[in-house]
């Protein structure tokens, strides 16, 4: 055997997926395919993966029971443009690499972050951190834009005179403002990456931060697309009840007859298929 | 302020609890409770915490939504002995730090972990990993206690007596049982070790590392009392629906008229009880 | 046994120390003494430690030969407040807790780095990273240092007005300089917090996040001197010859007759004084 | 641009490279090669490294002045038979993702390691952990090989006789010895990896995980030479003069008139030749 890789995510190698309105993405190389994940849970389960023999259920199986080993198997390497206060968030998750270009080593070129007029929004109320969906006067866009274009061109006017004028680069730079663009090189393994995913992809998580996560997740679906639907399945389009919540949800339950057949006909696998029955029945004992 | 300590949790330094037959748990220092949680978080989330004043209601807050790195500044420290074959399932939590006894600068003693007659089961079937709760012979039970009292003692007098005629520690202790006890120092945060603590209450979990477990989060529990409780109500008593089983859970629901009032009377706060409301809502799109 | 703590470092906790103009270092909470690693160190080499039974060789032996583990028993819990440019290198150490202040939650305070007249330079020629010696005109720091003033109020006076307007915080803040403040609680072990100092208060770090380095050294010299002792002879005030140097490190050697006995009535231990001598014999065989 | 591999390198792919008496390494997959530091430190130091410009030397400067994120870039995938009690000490190297082969899933195989009657020693006196080179009476080497296989044939009859007789797999394998062997796959980045063979190539390791790191130091030389040529000369053949010894280093000094022509003529880079005579005036300094 070789290198696990496919065509598909070949292709994508190299290419520049535009993210706002002078960042990217790009596929700079990868180890592993959904192959590898499969490979490298056989290892661990040893005779024990016979009988779930089938590649898909076998990676659907680790993602549901939480058994996240062979997805770090697989390694993604990404080139990204994206503006500093971006850049700020991204940098907390920790269990990554990263090479970003040095403001010390070399001159930080002409590049803002402007966005676009329907992205600047009120404050959001009940989510202290976000933007509101309230209609906002397009004149007070058109200011703050204003505003930070001419921000942005005094302050690299200002930055540019000095560097000229020889001033060390480290200290020239701190008036540049976080909207600037840096790049990084960024290395992280499948299962690290499936949770800044399910962060980065949140409605919770900045737009901009949410747009570079979606152009990832879709480089992510073509290398390893079983994973992937895994993922979706089992980690973000899920509904969980709290302890406290479980109280209450058999008062919405009423007396069914599904059936394991149907279910399964439907679709689940048969473990699935009882394992829900089995939660269903979880809640309605809770009334007691 | 000084070090941040609680009474009820200073009293637990340096008890042994016992876990096994010759194992315990010993807490030989912590670093911050419940306040430093809180303190950490207002120190993120600034004027935006007002309204979550009460620090309850915070930690309960952090825990539902992911935001875990106030949970990362409170730190344990544990003094540990175990069997190796339990120390090998646990040393893969890999976000801690760990002083082990060494076998090649010490003589290992002379003790192995025995399972009590009732935890020697059948293999089980539909769990691969786990045990059987079919009835076994007791004979059989007893015959593979006196196989393991004799091999231990067998294998332990051989290295006993290379030990003495010289030979090198790290060679002479090569054959030793994986049921041997080691000890080690082991020193986490909060976050961490709710993971750990996760993944190795669960009922797949081995039962030889579960006993730790559950002695360890009665002393998380002492030390963190809101912490743990909202760990409990958000990590551990919870029911998830995947993607594909939401698809099914409709099917379930009866027309209910759960009211926003009732929920809150009931012990719900009122964003809980509004969350818990489009949870059902949400499960009723799932229909068309 | 209780908490490891120690009078002199307990005063040291909640002081401010100023660093930089408007920044400070605090220690909120600390784990953990010199005695904590000599106590973590004997559980791993057990009666094979009886020989080196005084804790400060213990100590340096554990430093000299890399073994590391001991040190990650140690635990530091600080509160910075730091310019953004300073947290963006800060961050680049991943083996730490962090919470910082969040632009998306609450407002930014109008506090901003400004360098004094004699932290301008100009750019160094042979150190790519850093800035020069050379004299450099004191009208031309002056007017960085008016750019920098001038810049940096009417960019947070858009901000300000924006913020008043209603926009959302997460995007008002795009323009703010990397010369702004923020705060975080940082979480460490003492062996990540040394390799932190190791590079950190290394001649080509930029000099603002030196300032901080140097004052969290003197506190650690404080909870942990013998550690902090050891790692001044062991990592920082060493000098290594590479393997292409070893080559002509012998043509400056001179016969000598330097005698243990000498070097041990100079203060070297018995075992450094062989080690030294050792060293010396290598170099001469180099010639060969 | 694609994948960045070496035919060298990917000759090595699938060979299973022999270790011990039934071990082996051998490398599944790799990310990667010289080229790829090259790369990602050229983003970092943007236009500032146009004149370090050739491979080799960046390479080296990168190693030598600890800039070690650009070797983080580069990934490998080992698969691994190994003894237990070497899969203890190497799983201590936390920053390598890990699947190995599970007791509780599978059968055990019948493997277990013999050390060759010359690796049967006596304990070292000097050095606590290890193996002394003084003679041992073969008789004594050869008793001690009788004791290990009658052992490790009587414990793995007795496992044996309880997984046909259905006992759970999970505690019928508590008395295997450490010296069974177990499989995994472990995945590192070329940074780690270059820690990992700087512990355990060293003479302090224990012999039998030497010859694992023996093993893949090979493979690390033929898929990265530069890296593996830097880490020789700046991490492994090197030698440091700790903060007292260099009081005392001076005294073996004489005058000497090398000059930087002969160095470099020599084959030193003008750079580090500098830095040799620098290093030199330092020891001299230590005088006063």
């Amino acid at each position: 055997m070789a290198h696990s890789h496919k065509p598909e995510a070949d292709a994508l190698l190299d290419k520049e997926f535009k993210v706002l309105d002078h960042g990217f993405v790009r596929l700079v190389d990868y180890m592993g395919t959904d192959e590898s994940i499969v490979q490298a849970a056989r290892v661990s389960y040893g005779k024990g993966t016979k009988k779930i023999s089938e590649d898909r259920g076998l990676i659907r199986y680790l993602m549901k029971n939480m058994h996240t080993s062979p997805f770090e198997m697989v390694e993604f390497k990404f080139h990204i443009k994206l503006p500093i206060f971006v850049a700020r968030q991204w940098i907390r998750h920790r269990t990554a690499n990263v090479n970003e270009y040095s403001g010390r080593y070399s001159v930080m070129p002409e590049e803002f972050y402007l966005p676009r007029q329907e992205d600047i929004c009120f404050q959001a109320i009940d989510n202290k951190q976000g933007r509101s969906e309230k209609a906002i006067p397009p004149e007070l866009q058109k200011e703050f834009i204003a505003y930070l274009k001419k921000s942005q061109k005094d302050t690299f006017e200002g930055y540019s005179r000095f560097i000229e004028a020889g001033l060390a680069r480290e200290i020239a730079r701190i008036n540049l403002p976080l909207a600037i663009y840096t790049e990084w090189y960024w290395k992280i393994d499948l299962h690290n990456l499936f949770h800044f995913l399910k962060l980065r992809l949140d409605k919770h998580a900045q737009r901009e931060i949410r747009a570079y996560a979606e152009t990832m997740a879709e480089i992510v679906k073509t290398v390893c697309p079983m994973a992937y639907e895994a993922f979706m399945d089992y980690r973000i389009n899920t509904l969980s009840f709290s302890g406290p919540e479980l109280k209450f949800l058999h008062k919405t339950l009423k007396t069914t007859n599904l059936k394991l057949k149907y279910l399964t006909d439907m679709g689940l696998s048969q473990r699935d298929a009882v394992e829900f029955l089995e939660k269903i029945e979880t809640i309605k004992k809770q009334k007691k």
